[in-house]
């Protein structure tokens, strides 16, 4: 998987924080921006985020770019309607030569990576031949796999990123959108670490847990450590 | 492709003719039911329809159950964002004795038709592998193709659907989806035929293609009927 | 305040279980309907509920005609975006003898009340000589009060609804809005009991309280209860 | 009216640009943002727009902070769902020496003029002496007019002002709101020109009318101009 950051609301955490202060003072948009420290940046978002008004927290977008990663994963991923999507089109773009993700537990497996592989090769094979007897792209792809690589620029706002940070860090999302939720966290912490400070899944972020009887049992360490 | 219309708000026509009849008189909500002829209904939505006013469109849904279709659909159909969406799980439900579709072209062309039946089969196979090594469905799920057969239940509300049958039901859409979006309108037609009267693509719901050089040709044959 | 839910989706419990099942099982869409006793339906939508599975809960909507409130209750109202609303227009419909809200607390000091009832009618007088001048009533209505009664179709799904509970059936929220909140949960409880079950503020539906020091005090009584 | 864009996605006519790149190319997401002249990225958009590929003009945002505007102004401009909002409270920021927005059509009028401000100082005063009785401002605000000037900080992406700039800059659009379209769309053309070339009403961004007999006639300037 590769990620990238492409984009960003410049200076987001004060942003959000100027966004917050109209709402609850008679100051002007002019003076907005103008004396407020970092502190009190900090603070407000802390308040925020305490309190869960995070409307405030939309008027910041992030923009990634997303290579090396299954169909599987995006079909997941743009369930997530408060988002923005630009995919690259199996239709538009031939794939002679498609690049393909192997899940951890395959590779693990001497005999299951041999048979995927194998698998892999036979599926390039086949959708080489269909294209070469007329068959369209846009329909060679039929027999792509879920494994095929894909690319997608996607833009959230910080508080959907929060949504879809509690849903899909969560241990028991599915292990490959788990992973780029990860690494979309750890992007947008560096550049906006007090937005973030308490993303993740719902044991981090909230101190509960909807899993039931199949939680991964993290709320519990971290109760236990308070 | 099964697809079925298992739910709508009832009284379609009259609910958006009642909503809008609320936003241009003085009318009380109680009396906004009664007192309106069938013919006023069918006027108030031919006028709301050409003044865009499509709003109104907003207050009834369908929803619809499908089966038969691609997981290449589905990933078309889950990017419109202004709908609902469950569908069938591919890392709970389990694709032991999986069913495909085959594109027309692959199946009209006798030697692309067996290649692609010995691949679905390979794929299979290779599946059934998969999880017979201890791999978890959940990934084992990576080697099936674009072409295995999902099921997904949808709902739209009647403006969101306006738009996808403008981008859906054109000529230039992919075949399979157009196929769904065009039975989805007969579907609808034959519940609320005023709501949905010029309903289809921009040539036919609006007079103009978007599709520049591309086009079908379908509007100027629209044109030169006139 | 009148409130009627004019229209929603038929057997909404039914509706959402259907969807739920097609997620998590083979079977078709055909069989989805049939074959689930009531009892049946109630586990499944527990489940969901306690999981916070909630995308299924989109598929059912729910319409309401509301009269007797306040632009100052709508005003917040709109800003759930997740909805569809038509609200009676100032621009096109007139507003001589308009209605308006009295806050209770108003209500309920004589001098208050005087001093409120009086700038009522200077406003509907001013109101009436601005259109006597020539003032379009477009215009006009800039003096009409926050109090002044409008009239509003809105439409929310089961999901976006339990969302709308949580926010302003909340001690803590706006009388007015709360009073809405209150009075659609009764509607919507008395056709779709076992959707709303465990509706309303946080502290019901979820056992936690984001308030802080501005607590009403609910969730401690009902912990202690417990 | 004073407004301000506060923020946006930098380089956002860029940041579309690549965004469409992927998807029709093989190309990777690091090298996006290389190799495109200038001219490709004009030559791309213009591309997008004239076949209404607008998906990709989402990734961009833009912030404004406003004021002095009325509250006629904000119950249209929040009706807007895909947009994020932050407005002044009425409920948590007192009223004391409220600023208030004439109509040009009532300043136009001195007798109409007199009659209004002096029911803005009956408001005023009748607010106060509520406070002053012990009325909280959340509910004395009920006595404020639709004149009473609010800030609000607004986020769109380009997409969504675009539509926002099809409604709202179109001559039939209410005065005030059709004043605030044109004043964002100048601040927005300032920073990404090519990204909103030919904004504005459908008469300019699409070459139609929806009006009616209500039409403006602007259109038909156009055409005989070309």
């Amino acid at each position: 998987m590769k990620l990238k950051l492409i984009k960003y609301t410049p200076d987001p955490e004060r942003a959000v924080a100027m966004s917050a202060r109209l709402c609850y003072s008679a100051i002007g948009a002019e003076e907005l921006e103008k004396n407020m420290t970092d502190a009190q940046v900090g603070n407000l978002l802390e308040k925020l985020r305490s309190m869960g008004h995070l409307s405030t927290f939309e008027h910041v977008s992030f923009t990634f770019a997303i290579e090396g990663v299954s169909r599987v994963l995006t079909h997941q991923l743009v369930r997530h309607r408060i988002a923005s999507y630009s995919q690259q089109s199996q239709r538009y773009v031939a794939e002679h030569g498609f690049e393909y993700i192997v899940p951890p537990s395959v590779a693990a497996n001497a005999e299951a990576g041999a048979k995927y592989q194998e698998l892999m090769n036979k599926i390039q094979q086949t959708y080489d031949e269909l294209v070469a007897l007329g068959v369209h792209q846009e329909d060679a792809r039929y027999v792509l796999g879920n494994a095929t690589e894909t690319k997608i620029v996607v833009t959230m706002n910080a508080r959907s990123l929060l949504h879809f940070f509690e849903k899909r860090c969560c241990q028991r999302a599915q292990w490959e959108i788990r992973n780029l939720a990860n690494a979309m966290l750890d992007e947008v912490k560096a550049v906006a670490p007090r937005l973030f400070a308490q993303a993740g899944p719902t044991c981090i972020s909230g101190g509960y847990c909807t899993e039931g009887a199949m939680t991964c049992g993290r709320l519990a360490g971290i109760k236990a450590q308070k």
